[in-house]
């Protein structure tokens, strides 16, 4: 696969507290180490990184969080010119506009894939040979998502409702219809179809394809940042810019988009301490205590502290999060509530947001 | 009441841990600002000073905790002569056998009142009176103990079986057993014959009846420490006194224990964290919030922060006690196995004990 004309578009410009209190708007999500191994941002970069070279691996933040990219990746052999710095957060659309025409200038035959820096992917190897596949497809002019077949009804993912088509003698998954977070009673019934993958955000397109749609579905987008690709010349413009993601602007759009099924590559967008719990390892009581913690008759809890002695005792299911400002206790069915918390720190304009 | 020759014997030497963590070894409840107006042991000297001179108040605390006692009774005009230092944690009765003789020498017509310092009672004026009535009992050479009249069949705490009797005419409650923590199925029993009381382990008597009962009932504690009580004797001896407590040693043996009922004082004994959320007052949902708290829909929880912010979310009876160096989350009704953490901890050697 290491083909010279295979680029990433890595994602790190969210702002996400959904890991709170461990992320923080100054210190989101794919910043943090949680596997132990890197942070997730880091992550991102190694896995592809045998297939990739440095220099054709580019990477669209938000620009506050510049000093902390440029940490993180200084290993990693990356060009500065291929940092790209958006000056305000204005969703995937607008990011992947600009990547797309920075990445066409170069070479006007490359395939991107767009891989977000914020989620968990266990299985490297299974990872790499399903890029392959998709990339294939890519170089056959399709917009390429990978799906990730569903586990349960999850009522946190978006859905890629599909359709096996033979075309040209082969055949191909086609995406019908992207839903965004279901209702439960839907989940329940996608999951039945076994027509739905779970929407994994990883695309893989030709940067011509991905300008040509652009120019045909977001034309107010790829007329300010499809073609003019210069750090000044953004910074004047970015304002004007819509704020729209790349499956409501594009994808949904478009009738030229195809799945590539990802199975068993331990996939997790990491959209809130639950699921997080899904694919970090568990003692045999079902528990994962990090730091130093003295469990008494707990099972099925996350326990994630760093200096202090934490002793939980005779919890269940329970996600306890400990960091030096602040400290989150709750059920693990109700980590997605963590938002309202934020939501009165950031009303109560509060640092520890 | 304010008699002269009426003194008070404050306990001040225990060390238990069941409010780990913020009670330490080296920092026993007792110490502790719980209410918020004072340490629990100052607190005690407070509800008592203004029926009892500084100079009839007696302390006897372990020597460990001298200059925490010294600091925290600055300001109540106590000699320090009245501040006496167990070498050693020898359980209640030798301490009190010490502090009676200590009394008896100075004044042989004193009553004394012994009063344990890791107990609230919120009803001062109330509690005044109760201990009025038993000192008028104690005049009569009764051992008079406070009677709490049960409120639920609590497992935790110590019975008094008593019986109603009419002595010269007047009615009396006499003490005729002494029950240590029954079983559940028990504590239901006491608790429908209403002949149980609660043993709050306040006694009031004549230094010189207690005296005489501590010669007949625990001779060799008595012959060490009943006559002579200069430190630096009691230095030499007190390693060889017996560790027993007033209750085993002399109270279950004499003949001659009353009961004064204490009805609405408010006192618990502040056995578990699940006790102190009894007495301390809550919110519309049943909460108790102490610190930078943030609530997201929480019914009946305890949360005891300091400086950090705490996210306590969809919670239910639970109790969060976070320290600088030691957080502990448990449910309300598992309060009590803080103990098992404290095992843990001694084992390691951990100094969060």
């Amino acid at each position: 696969m290491r083909s010279s004309n295979l680029y990433a578009v890595i994602l790190a410009g969210g702002s996400g507290t959904r890991f709170w209190p461990v992320s923080r708007k100054s210190n989101p999500k794919q910043f943090l180490n949680i596997t132990g191994k890197g942070t997730l941002f880091q992550e991102t970069v190694a896995r592809i990184r045998p297939e990739i070279a440095g220099s054709h691996i580019f990477i669209i933040t938000n620009a506050a969080y510049h000093n902390t990219v440029r940490r993180q990746v200084a290993r990693f052999k990356i060009p500065k010119a291929n940092i790209l710095l958006e000056p305000e957060a204005k969703n995937t659309a607008p990011a992947i506009c600009w990547a797309a025409a920075v990445i066409q200038k170069t070479d006007p035959g490359a395939v991107m894939a767009v891989l977000p820096s914020d989620h968990i992917i266990l299985e490297q190897k299974k990872f790499l040979k399903v890029l392959k596949e998709a990339v294939r497809l890519a170089r056959e002019d399709y917009l390429v998502t990978l799906g990730i077949t569903p586990s349960r009804p999850d009522t946190g993912y978006g859905y890629l409702k599909t359709a096996r088509k033979r075309v040209n003698g082969k055949q191909i998954i086609r995406v019908e219809k992207f839903t965004e977070k279901p209702a439960i009673s839907k989940a329940k019934q996608f999951l039945k179809t076994k027509k739905y993958f779970w929407n994994s955000g990883m695309f893989v397109w030709k940067s011509s394809v991905i300008l040509e749609e652009f120019a045909r579905h977001l034309p107010k987008v790829y007329g300010l940042v499809g073609k003019k690709t210069g750090m000044a010349y953004i910074r004047r413009v970015w304002r004007l810019v819509p704020r729209i993601s790349i499956d409501y602007g594009i994808l949904e759009k478009s009738k030229n988009v195809v799945a590539v099924a990802a199975p068993g590559i331990g996939w997790s967008d990491l959209g809130s301490w639950e699921s997080l719990m899904e694919v970090l390892s568990k003692d045999k009581r079902g528990n994962i205590l990090k730091g130093d913690i003295v469990a008494v008759n707990c099972r099925n809890t996350l326990v994630w502290g760093e200096k202090k002695v934490i002793a939980p005792v005779g919890l269940n299911d329970m996600v306890i999060i400990d960091t030096p400002d602040a400290l989150l206790v709750c059920p693990k069915d109700r980590s997605q509530d963590v938002r309202d918390v934020v939501d009165v720190l950031i009303k109560k304009k509060r640092r520890e947001v």
